[in-house]
């Protein structure tokens, strides 16, 4: 596809297009991050108030949206694949990771000061493996329709409780 | 790079090198499998007796084998990129995940028999959850080469440990 077939889709100047991306690799770019960034909007988490809820969600999400959908599962490994070799993309996909961990690591502290979680483990090294236990799973049920991915995060959330 | 010079960089006939692995896009596949299970070995994982070892090998593996190993990491990504549009290789895959997971199940079920682990949890589920987790943390660090994933392990042992 080129910047000028985005430009038509788009109803704007090609011009228009081309300054905004400066180019079709930044455009592509922009289009791999939203994708990424779409599936569990930064927003949506920040509005995530417990650790029930926000394995709820998560659930959902592996459920409905990404079971089966092979064009969202070709971006996010295509986006994967771009990043090993592009260290500007890598930069900005761990600049996300670290957003997404940042308000988990205060989900676990707002948790732990109303004891519904154990208080002796530390907030962000817990932020660090749900981040990686989420994106893991997400990884293992694209490879694996089959996966039971709900009773592993039923495991996390009684290990969590205890 | 031609199948003819795989065959000569492997000192074999070509026919024999064709004929072994069906044409190059199963070479490829071969070659990707044989990185990835390299990786950490499935006979090395079937020796690991308890979770302490399980947990301090990964960490070896995530700290010095991978980190600042681009090529590796590409090697990964266009593997998982490959698995997104070729079933058989993402059947392959799963197969080999699925073959992990047996064997952490076991593990699992070993640790809480010797009560070194808590026994209200599914070994079924956990080795779900820590197979997803230990992906998820190399992929993560692969993103970003300062991620403490040492100090994931740490929280995910205590979780474990309780």
């Amino acid at each position: 596809m080129t910047t000028r077939a985005v430009a038509q889709r788009a109803q704007q100047p090609l011009g228009t297009v081309s300054y905004h991306f400066r180019g079709k690799r930044e455009l592509l770019i922009q289009a791999a991050l939203h994708t990424v960034e779409d599936l569990f909007p930064v927003s949506e988490l920040a509005a995530v108030d417990t650790l029930t809820e926000l394995i709820s969600r998560i659930k959902v999400l592996l459920g409905d949206r990404v079971s089966g959908d092979s064009v969202l599962s070709a971006v996010l490994m295509e986006t994967m694949r771009e990043a090993a070799r592009d260290p500007d993309l890598r930069q900005r996909m761990a600049s996300l990771l670290s957003d997404y961990r940042r308000l988990l690591t205060d989900l676990m502290r707002r948790e732990q000061h109303r004891s519904a979680m154990s208080a002796d483990v530390d907030p962000a090294a817990l932020a660090i493996l749900l981040a990686a236990a989420g994106d893991g799973l997400l990884l293992h049920a694209l490879l694996d329709s089959e996966l039971d991915t709900a009773s592993a995060f039923e495991a996390l959330l009684t290990l969590l409780r205890k």
